[in-house]
């Protein structure tokens, strides 16, 4: 039932170890849901009550507390043995009167390790000022260190199978971005575009099927391109919209994105204009990426690219990508950015996105690829172009009002 | 644009002042991004990076503090002024070397508001321990409160454009569940069905679309069902296997859940056993919901009439519910439990689910109700009972291997 032999879980928490003694933590509470699956296999929505694994240098195994309605899927999905699995009871649901973080203090000082050097994931989502403040209170022996990513830092090189898994998820990420540009079309609703991108992110293939990604597929069109977290609405697309598409394919938790912008019939001149630019910079980009070269490096030759035509663009131009549960699919370990001195090391895998976004209008065109051997691989095989789309289209015209 | 009269939003925000006033804040610091949405329209899939909506209660306008390429979006779907939106650059995004409360705090100072009352949501996803850390070292002079569920508590009641939204809500939750029902199906991918209840509650209906609900389908299947929060998997549905379906209908970010436990082919002796009985107690606490009664007296009525068959249940058995981003969509203000005080009045709505989960099976009805003037109306309208499936279906027989 385990997305992975027990062999490499257990090696998984042995390098979190390792990391723990080089930081001087001999217990490290879990909080980020992609690391507690990563080291234990849980893998459930329940990230919105508190809940933790617990990391203790000196035991063989993690410790899962979470709520009590959980722990049966705790106990049947993760490699951790029965007796490791503490639920609480569920009075200390979104209460003001209990908190979670009160158990889990009495649990670590009834097994005698409440007054240890403690790491917990600081800028987590799953790690709020009160469960630290209360903590605190409840272990007033214990002394806190920030962990935040160092979990995430285990993960940033993957597996064999984690790659695996990663080909699998960007064989949906392509199915998908096919469905959602053939869906958009003029009179089509940017909400039933959305509904066909997620018919197919979630069915997948005869063969496997998908798992929710962390992002919803974001479908901004028209002048909303120049912002890029919206979402899709109930707006009809129009001929000479453009639409950026991104989205990403999923499978057991890990997620390959991609992005695209499609013009609906004949694009205007700016981003016609723009369209080059960006596949140049990106080529730029993908040809760097190699072993022994840094995401500052990476960003260099981007940024190198655009001077060329008298751009400079601020944002980060992408990041580590793997495991993770909403809000985000990036990995919050490696950003494609200027200063940023990771060294990139075969089966490292990053979402490059040199998103441009002007004042009435934007561009996303994005690969993920692998660090191999000798430089880079992409997961996904989709024109890294502009997509210019009939604006109108014999299937569709049922949709079309 | 905005999906309320700004009138709505003005009173919103006098509501939340006046909350403020009397927990003696002066300035808030809002990370929810229901709340920032609630008063001020904003929505948008940036929440994964720290941004915030501070409300100056002598100001009159709230000001959006958020990254760089997000805030054309702050700016043209919120109502406040544009020079009330403040970017940080990209170079605070998930950094080990700078914090956007660093930003956050600096902005406070410079305009004369670092040394006032500030309240926080403490015990909020999007409000991490660093988060607040960051704010403390950076603003010595400020004294923090907290402020976890403020804003949430003047939301507990629902205008009539709330509701409004929430009745499409409805809708689609209504025909998504139909469509979920009639997909499960004995040799049906469960991951199929998922895809299929995707299409519907994103595409909505002819005349509106749907939203993102703030939690995926839950679709356990067989043993899986004796726990609540597991999503879908590649598992093929068998005969004789249950499946509990738990989704929301979601327009402009107002949820209507509902549950329902399906049979494929004839139920077990269990599940048929239970099934009375939890909608017996389902009934008496519809009757028992009216203005003035409280929380607790409803989770007393499913006690007493689960008593009388001999079961106790330990969890709660709902919550209020309405505008919500992942990874929930209960409002964390009232629970239907023991001991909560919260008194019903008109326009209230909640996600009544009591859920029972036994050693190898589990059953899951619920309803979502408005708080009427005399008593209660449900949101959807779906057989309350047990749903029994043909275990083969001739339209699904392609799906079928």
């Amino acid at each position: 039932m385990l997305p992975f032999d027990i062999l490499e879980y257990q090696d998984r928490l042995s390098k979190t170890k390792q990391r723990m003694a080089e930081n001087g933590i001999e217990v490290l509470l879990i909080t980020d849901p992609a690391n507690m699956n990563y080291l234990s296999g849980y893998d459930a929505w329940s990230f919105y009550v508190h809940q933790m694994l617990v990391i203790i240098i000196d035991e063989a195994q993690p410790i899962w507390i979470g709520r009590y309605q959980d722990a049966s899927g705790a106990r049947s999905m993760t490699w951790i043995y029965d007796d490791n699995v503490i639920p609480y009871p569920d009075y200390y649901v979104q209460s003001t009167t209990y908190h979670p973080m009160e158990f889990v203090a009495q649990i670590l000082t009834q097994i005698g390790h409440g007054n240890r050097y403690t790491g917990v994931e600081m800028d987590n989502y799953y790690f709020s000022a009160k469960a630290y403040e209360c903590l605190k209170q409840n272990l007033p022996n214990a002394t806190f260190k920030d962990a935040t990513s160092l979990v995430n830092r285990v993960r940033i090189i993957k597996s064999d199978q984690e790659i695996e898994y990663m080909k699998r998820a960007a064989q949906i990420a392509e199915l998908t971005m096919y469905k959602g540009i053939n869906s958009i079309r003029a009179g089509v609703r940017e909400c039933d575009t959305a509904a066909d991108i997620y018919y197919q992110m979630v069915t997948g293939t005869e063969e496997f099927g998908g798992d929710y990604p962390s992002i919803v597929p974001l479908l901004p069109s028209g002048e909303n391109t120049s912002t890029p977290h919206l979402t899709w609405t109930e707006k009809r697309f129009q001929e000479g919209d453009s639409v950026i598409v991104e989205l990403a394919g999923c499978y057991k938790r890990y997620h390959v994105p991609m992005a695209r912008t499609v013009s609906i019939g004949a694009p205007a001149e700016n981003l016609k204009q723009i369209t080059p630019i960006v596949v140049e910079g990106l080529n730029e980009v993908l040809q760097t990426a190699k072993p022994g070269v840094t995401c500052h490096d990476l960003e260099a030759a981007w940024r190198k690219s655009l001077r060329k035509h008298g751009i400079e663009k601020e944002a980060r131009l992408g990041y580590s990508v793997g495991l993770n549960y909403p809000p985000d699919w990036g990995e919050h370990t490696a950003s494609i950015r200027m200063g940023d001195t990771t060294v990139l090391q075969p089966n490292m895998t990053f979402h490059l996105i040199p998103g441009l976004w002007f004042d009435n209008y934007g561009i996303e065109i994005s690969e993920t690829f692998r660090v191999t051997d000798t430089g880079c691989e992409l997961f996904t095989n989709c024109p890294r172009d502009l997509i210019i789309n009939e604006p109108y289209n014999m299937n569709s015209s049922d949709k079309i009002s």
